[in-house]
């Protein structure tokens, strides 16, 4: 995750995330090599936006992504594929892969001013 | 989280999703109380349809939702309302709310046979 803050900085809507909520298997069996490798090979996939990522009794990876194209072409991105396939002989109990258009969004920072009525305007 | 299974059972898509990363202040100062007290809340609104949450250097909690009225009125809920201030006030640094309709879904599991080409069928 090197590179990617733990909460990712996106562009103003529309765009896609790709929310992945997983049950590992006992160990580590080269999990977590793979893990921070895939996610440093998606960041240099076309389209692909920010990352946010979190473990505990459930994992949780959302990545985000410009278009439906570039969801699909890091799907088949070979190496990839082959980490897909070992999640799926491996390390995943269960998985389950959601794919969704992002229509709005709103950031709260605790230092920054909220005027009145700018978080509610969001709703 | 006591009824919610740790991945959420869906149904078929389209349905939203409302996903929420954060960063916390220092100190627990009331907040896993409410967040229990939130999601037993949240669990109880019409259109709910089930949360999935990790913490880790970051918090991600991903809950479902039939359609954006539900959303909606849930986010205006009396003491969900509360929480949101509070939240703001004391307990977290920053965070990031995303409505996002969730378009496709899959999902694996372990110990049931994939056919060849069913999660290949899904791209």
């Amino acid at each position: 995750m090197a590179d990617n803050p733990p909460i990712a900085t996106t562009p103003e809507p529309p765009y896609y995330a790709v929310i992945f909520t997983s049950l590992r298997t006992a160990g580590d069996d080269g999990y977590g090599e793979m893990a921070q490798a895939m996610v440093a090979l998606a960041s240099q996939q076309p389209g692909f936006l920010g990352v946010e990522s979190a473990r505990e009794d459930v994992g949780i990876t959302v990545s985000y992504w410009s278009d439906l194209d570039s969801i699909r072409d890091w799907k088949r991105q070979a190496d990839h594929r082959l980490a897909q396939r070992l999640g799926r002989e491996r390390w995943y109990q269960e998985y389950t892969v959601r794919i969704a258009r992002v229509e709005r969004a709103y950031a709260f920072a605790m230092d920054t001013e909220v005027p009145d009525g700018v978080l509610a305007g969001q709703e």
